[in-house]
């Protein structure tokens, strides 16, 4: 069990340093207490053990397939999520008035680590489902609930999200299938949609398509969207006008199943509008968000069991002497080998802080005692929500790396886990938006949104943590790096160009990302302090390392930002 | 054929740059020609266009399979190599004596280039064959070289290298398989092989492998090792005691078979003893040097072709508004994507330099005027070679990982060939040494070697280029590194403490390699100097980005090294 999560490092985060046991003395959360916590740990760490890790190179190896007439999982699939659902863990974090279990989502988001951990494939399709019904839940009307919500909960149907088409992915506001309004209230969809996970398969009795289209008639651009429910099976019994159009085939997440969608071929899809017409793209976002810090929590599982599995093969491998030692060594004690051991866990610790302070802000934004502590919460995850979904994307993706490296050839082959963990782990910085989406994001919105509240909100956060560090050889560094990105962003801005603005956005997301990582470390080390024994000074070495190893590269970058470097735009696409 | 290699980028390198064509002065290359080799140049391409990329993505889907008896491959393996041996290409750069063509080692290196970045997997046969052929011709007895290598030029025998053990991968020092001396002069081997590539199948008649074993009461370590022709099939047509126990199942290169082979299962393995008892690694290390070059080159070209690609459909692919832009464009034309190709463009432009250049050495190596000019060559290219090897293995993996990001969604699918090069090229950082291996090649042993002499041989040859580059904008930046990078190393070895000097080593590999890719640039933008067009422009653009995003990484990588960071050293093993 060891290998997928460490429990004690979840324990750490969870108790010695985000207090989450404070959280039961709010009114949601009273009837829990840290037994109850301990017992949804122990129950998702068994259940991810034994009933999905087992199948996760099984999946990988046969990916789904389709005969024209229908699509063909592995059958191990079926069952673990049988399981799954039996746990109740799929409403853990809803409101008791729909069955839930109202568990904190710095919880819940602990619980998921294990399940993607162990198969992110395979937790894809409950997933998806969660944050469908979130949506729903939010947005959808009380017979939208009770309809589609309901059987999802109970496992019964399954979600999904359909975004993208051939020709937009990225580009949202070129979104082209198009809904017709029908005297019954309902609409028809007319048109295709692409890289729909979970879009068929014979896991479910139904499944919920939430697609967004523009209805006839509406405005050019992401203002003209709206958001459709299209149920794969109608109400009567009798299929939607939803043809699977073909697989997509991966290089990695193999295990879900990923389809391009055709809408309306014949008479039009039956699709029922949630919310009001043109709020699609906002209603999205609830799910987006939510997408956002979920793919950021799956790139830090997948490089957090490979970090854990790389070191288990160098403290077994013997080989080689470093300099003053007679006899071959465990892999671990080569300096190299522990630079790349040390990267990792300097990776995938923080990045599993994040996350999991992220989380820890959706239970703020949802419970805190005041209505500004609240939206305090929201701002400041708005600003680290582009963050939280890519710098685990690329870093705990670098880590990947690093323990098919530190396995050698070994690490090549599909004899050992890490290599599927690296290609499973290469869609994270792709799907729910790319780093160059997410980049633009935070750089021209989130930093500057309220005349530059988002970046303060994230300086007044890290300020309060440097306050309480004040004596840590650490400190100096991250304020240095703080006041730069600071002075740096307004010398971004005070041109006010977009294109040379977001010229470098890309770069700027990984200085910041990188700034907000070393914060997370600096807290780590505080929480740790004064305390003895292995694990804490493990900590302290791997926020050392991210000091000294990680955090100066923000330098370069910072530099070339500063300077309003024109490289890429001047460069023609025909020089190259 | 423009998406496997750039024709005209080649002939840049090759005539604009490196002048080639002086070499025709030489006694050894007076038959050719620029005809010839464009002729040579035209021939590679159309061979790999034709015969080597049409399989590439049919060999990864259909990997080799052993059925316990033969090893089976795709037919159109068979076929490819029947055209490459016909085409004369194998032998193109050895002696008219034994019917080579005497082809300029940097006229052959871009010859390859087009086959690795056709077909990687199908290429290895050839080149692990000609670098065996090439060992045998060195050190080989005349008798050996007229039984083995004649054969293999014909194409009708196939080699490997056995070097690597269950227990001994970067540690050749405890390679285990012992040689009996038998009373007719011949040895008997005992011992398992692993990551044997090309070890069986039944391509060719019989199977040359050079074997490293240590021969009943030679001393421990490298010093005991020699190095034997184990042929598959003995002269008088029995199977010698060579068995397949298996092979390895890897992420990508799928289509090199890849093999554990068990020597000596019965009565011992025949063996034949190349050159002198204990002389083994020496022998081995004429064809690792050439390994390392050919495993760079592969790197480059699997990132050069996956540039190509990304190019062209970033050219094709419309999708999105740059700010100031009413309707969607061609992704090329988005800052991030042109950085995206950028980045790629400086990192497989820059890298073949390096391999072309490294190629040119070993032709001065051999054919230079004066003993001296040799020597000098043969320094430089000694230093280099951990580069060589090592910076394209990651830096050109780089590059295909951000092919794929270019891509979107659809670099992830196997429907594209993006994400096959990155699975491909993620086994060069692994083989022929890690960069672990190559890092403490540069550090203890290359820069050090003869006082300091090999460090100085490289200074001296960027120094030469910075002396013809004195007004240039970017020739301060590399000469202040390069004065860094001296200070830095004088500041490693100050304490002479092995374990503390090397312990760093990877960063050094990185940052001095930046450096020589920094140089290689300058070179570039020198030869393009006073040039019109988009192609040179490109150049320009290219080197730019190159100094401005690239080289400024040293930096912190320096910095770290100057200061001898203890980090990994005071980590212990129990803290990760």
């Amino acid at each position: 069990m060891s290998v997928l999560m460490s429990r004690r490092d979840l324990e750490f985060l969870l108790y010695e340093w985000l207090d989450v046991e404070q959280l039961t003395l709010r009114e949601r959360y009273t009837d829990h207490s840290r037994d109850t916590f301990d017992a949804a740990l122990e129950l998702a760490a068994s259940i991810a053990t034994e009933h999905f890790a087992p199948h996760n190179k099984l999946a990988d190896a046969n990916e789904p397939t389709f005969d024209g007439e229908r699509v063909h999982l592995i059958p191990e699939v079926a069952k673990a999520l049988d399981v799954y659902w039996g746990s109740g863990l799929m409403t853990a974090t809803m409101d008791e008035a729909v069955g839930g279990g109202q568990l904190p989502h710095v919880v819940a988001s602990a619980l998921m680590s294990w399940f993607q951990a162990a198969n992110v494939g395979t937790s894809g399709y409950p997933f998806l489902t969660m944050a469908n019904a979130n949506l729903l839940l939010a947005h959808g009307s009380p017979e939208q609930v009770e309809t589609w919500v309901r059987p999802m909960l109970e496992g019964r149907y399954f979600g999904t999200m359909c975004l993208s088409e051939p020709g937009a992915g990225s580009s949202l506001a070129d979104v082209a299938t198009r809904a017709e309004p029908q005297p019954d209230g309902t609409y028809r969809l007319f048109g295709n949609k692409m890289w729909i996970s979970g879009g068929e398969h014979d896991l479910s009795d139904n499944i919920v398509h939430l697609v967004l289209a523009r209805v006839s008639g509406a405005p050019e651009g992401v203002k003209g969207l709206s958001l459709f429910i299209v149920p794969k099976v109608l109400a009567d019994g009798t299929r939607n006008d939803v043809t699977l159009a073909g697989l997509n085939h991966k290089m990695g997440y193999r295990g879900t199943v990923n389809t391009l969608l055709n809408f309306g071929e014949k008479s039009g899809a039956v699709g029922d509008l949630v919310g009001e017409e043109g709020r699609g793209l906002a209603c999205m976002f609830h799910m987006m968000n939510e997408a956002r810090i979920g793919v950021g929590l799956g790139a830090v599982a997948l490089g957090y069991t490979g970090y854990l599995k790389s070191l288990q093969y160098a403290k077994e491998r013997v080989q080689g002497r470093p300099a003053g030692s007679a006899d071959p060594v465990a892999i671990v004690e080569h300096a190299d080998v522990k630079r790349m051991l040390l990267a990792q866990k300097s990776y995938v610790e923080g990045a599993l802080a994040l996350l999991l302070f992220c989380s820890r802000l959706v239970d703020e934004e949802k419970t805190a005692d005041t209505p500004e502590a609240r939206d305090a919460a929201h701002l400041l995850l708005d600003v680290l929500t582009p963050i939280a979904k890519s710098w685990p994307s690329q870093w705990c993706l670098a880590a990947n790396d690093l323990a098919i490296q530190v396995h050698g050839g070994y690490g090549y082959t599909r004899d050992y886990d890490v290599e599927q963990h690296y290609r499973d782990n290469r869609l994270n910085p792709i799907h729910e938006g790319t780093h160059g989406i997410q980049g633009q994001d935070l750089l021209g919105r989130k930093v500057i949104m309220q005349g530059g509240a988002g970046l303060m909100a994230l300086v007044a956060a890290i300020e309060q943590t440097l306050a309480r560090a004040d004596d840590h050889e650490h400190a100096v560094a991250l304020r240095a790096t703080v006041e730069r990105i600071v002075e740096v962003t307004q010398a971004i801005w005070a041109p006010a160009d977009p294109a040379l603005g977001l010229a470098n956005a890309s770069l700027y997301l990984e200085a910041v990302g990188h700034a907000v990582i070393a914060w997370m470390w600096l807290e780590q080390v505080l929480a740790a302090e004064g305390k003895v024994g292995d694990f804490y000074d493990g900590k302290r070495a791997a926020s050392s390392y991210f000091f000294r190893y990680e955090l100066p590269r923000t330098g370069p970058q910072l530099d070339l930002l500063a300077a309003l470097d024109r490289t890429t735009l001047d460069t023609w696409a025909e020089w190259l």
